[in-house]
């Protein structure tokens, strides 16, 4: 169930609904030559949208213009970017969970001109694992901790198209009998899931890794460190010892559609996980805002 | 000038040329759903077409199927391939330059079928380079020399469409006034450019990394060193420290459109270059056999 727009050249502002170009399903849309597919050469952004409402539009924009400096493409338009969102929101039926997905390229070789669309999906998932968890691996990033600082044009903490990595690491996480990768970093600190962001409990206090070490910025998790500040615990980003994983009272994958994921295995080890807190955790998700 | 086949659904061997879609310059063809385009999640091989001959044919084809190994895709059918790339190379002109881009991505997602497609290019450059040289930077590449053996799911040594990196490094070298880069590894050893394979001459030995430190085998690196074999000179694939780029008596990138391409400068440092050398290996290079 898919329902793409795309619009090739930036329409100017405010006349966005009229320019937009609706691709059926199944109906070819992008060149082979637009770098998006030829070289991965873009940026994109995915989020959840309940009972018609697309979440946390603001945090996935702020994000999505910061890759895109990352790789150097034109400044998003961020008032276009929202207005496209509200037309492909209403594309969705109101009773149906389902998922956004912005993607902004360099567009086709020679242009200059970025090519941008937007897929709309139904969920076709109930998302049980919020309820009975999931088992993870440990998998080696190959980069140390102060890879973004050292070496940006390794891109490390930009949301590129470039994900061929994230999901061979998700296939060799099934080959391990696992649903899915916590990454570390060479010197030893966790850093990211591959479409997720790691979250640890340990008494009342949460944290994750902290951005700068070369992970992206976690917009679920934002929302979700603000639900439980308001709800007492601290949450805090910090370096996340490898070791801080096995002695956790907690650990969860945060994304914008599966939302709070808990971990129950680690490597084959049991993980604390109390489905209370998890429970919690989901409903804060899922009554957001835009 | 680009002329582009695309096909869905791989077809049966021998029947090829009747199922292959053409499609016009300019014409939309893939899905925004192909995880190609989504994902950067495919693998991909361009070589050059010179007299109307595609170029080192085999060494490619080997090489995507090594690539596709390593990321779990179906093994290519290389005797279609074949015959999808005489195909399209009749529709380059017999008299000018050309490349052939083939491309194998995981489909569109969900529906388990690759899709494959060639782009035709004809050279708009007079490859002036390969005469002049070009001016490089070496940019840490954040992978240690034993990534590949330590850490398969980073897919080092495939040659996937996930090449988001190697643009943002050639940006990079832009913006420091140079032409390309010299990726090195971070235990200090020389690894590859973003698009081509490094050769280095001292005396009358040649060397080139070897690949296992989690680098493309070249494939028109591979012809050369053949042709200075039978021209003499030693070759060889060997394990090449940074401090090694300095005191060469020649570096080269060697790639399969710009082919040998000598180094003149190296983080903005002159570096030894042999015009008469340079232009006997791109002779050889350039009189290769399919």
């Amino acid at each position: 169930m898919l329902d793409v727009l795309a619009e090739g050249e930036a329409p100017a502002r405010g006349d966005l609904a009229a320019t937009v170009h609706r691709v059926a399903d199944g109906a070819p849309a992008l060149l082979a030559t637009d770098l998006g597919a030829a070289r991965g050469d873009g940026v994109f952004e995915t989020f959840g949208v309940v009972d018609g409402h697309p979440q946390a539009v603001d945090a996935h924009l702020t994000r999505l213009a910061s890759s895109a400096a990352l790789l150097d493409l034109p400044e998003p338009n961020l008032e276009q970017w929202r207005a496209a969102v509200a037309i492909a929101a209403d594309a969705l039926p109101r009773t149906r969970q389902g998922g956004i997905k912005l993607v902004l390229t360099r567009g086709v070789e020679g242009t200059g001109i970025p090519t941008a669309w937007i897929v709309v999906t139904v969920a076709e998932r109930d998302f049980a694992e919020r309820q009975h968890g999931i088992r993870v691996v440990t998998l080696d990033r190959g980069y140390a901790s102060d890879v973004a600082q050292r070496a940006p044009w390794l891109l490390a903490g930009a949301k590129t198209l470039s994900y061929a990595v994230n999901m061979a690491a998700l296939r060799e996480a099934a080959r391990r009998g696992a649903d899915d990768v916590i990454f570390t970093s060479t010197d030893g600190y966790v850093m990211e899931a591959p479409t997720s962001t790691v979250v640890i409990r340990r008494g009342d206090a949460f944290s994750t890794p902290r951005a700068d070490i070369g992970i992206l910025p976690g917009t679920s998790q934002l929302s979700l460190f603000e639900f439980l500040r308001s709800a007492g615990f601290r949450a805090e980003a910090g370096l996340i010892p490898v070791s801080g994983l096995r002695d956790a009272d907690g650990v969860w994958l945060v994304s914008s559609l599966r939302l709070a994921a808990p971990v129950t295995h680690i490597d084959g080890m049991p993980v604390r996980h109390d489905p209370e807190m998890t429970g919690r955790m989901n409903a804060a998700l899922l009554a957001r805002d835009a």
